[in-house]
């Protein structure tokens, strides 16, 4: 498959598959959400090859998801960690967990404890919520083209209605 | 990359990026939940190739994310819908395209409307939600290990507390 023509569509869902949509990519977001900032130790985590490794975090550093910066800590080292822009990805991670924990657990149980850290309960499993805040699925919801849908997204909402 | 390295990860994220973690694979997806069943409008839509299309439908239908079945109004063709499963990628797909609208958008303003079927009012954002309804951030979550974490999520854990 060929990026560029993933560039082409003008639907976020294929923009931010751009930034973020490869396997290496994605697990590398995840450990840095859990705290990892060195090189070496996304290394010794991800078993990953160094030449990936640092393609993947110099795409993620060129598209403002990770900062690169002098480690605070010994001043020739560097260390990348997640921006706003990066940060702002905890929903789709915490999403993603979520299925992957029902449709492919472990038998042993769940993987990890999410607990907020105020109150030391679990914190909500990510649902899509109605403004009065019922759960709702794909069918509960319906689409309408806005001000930003081009020609190409028009068809694809209007697919929907129409059939 | 090597998908046989991510599959050995007992890691819900690394689990379900086998699955799911490709772009077209992605935007296959996304065009399911739009509507689309048949090969044919999959091709239209995504200006792909048949081959690549006819491997990511084939790979979504052995993991059970869609179902292939023969069409209601023509018994010889076949379509492809999503299984609960599949349905189960709701917040998933909200939540990257919500990413997407914001750091990635449109400046004619937001690509589409989500409005709640049963009130015609907007959906809320996806967000992480502690169990009192306010919204947090990954900084105000604690991971601990559970009973199906293994030594590699345990030390992944383990970093975040330790460093």
């Amino acid at each position: 498959m060929s990026k560029l023509d993933v560039k082409k569509l003008d639907c976020s869902v294929a923009q931010t598959l751009n930034q973020i949509g490869e396997r290496w990519t994605l697990l590398i977001i995840r450990d840095a959400f859990h705290g990892i900032k060195r090189f070496d130790d996304f290394q010794t985590q991800l078993k990953i090859s160094p030449t990936v490794l640092s393609a993947r975090l110099q795409s993620l550093t060129k598209n403002g998801i990770l900062e690169k910066r002098k480690s605070h800590l010994d001043g020739r080292a560097f260390e990348y960690v997640l921006t706003t822009k990066g940060l702002d990805l905890y929903p789709v991670l915490l999403s993603l967990m979520a299925w992957g924990d029902k449709y492919m657990p472990n038998n042993a149980g769940p993987r990890m404890k999410l607990l907020d850290k105020k109150t030391q309960q679990p914190i909500r499993p990510v649902h899509v919520l109605a403004a009065d805040g019922r759960v709702l699925s794909a069918k509960d919801v319906v689409v309408r083209p806005a001000s930003g849908s081009d020609e190409k997204m028009r068809s694809l909402i209007n697919y929907r209605s129409g059939g």
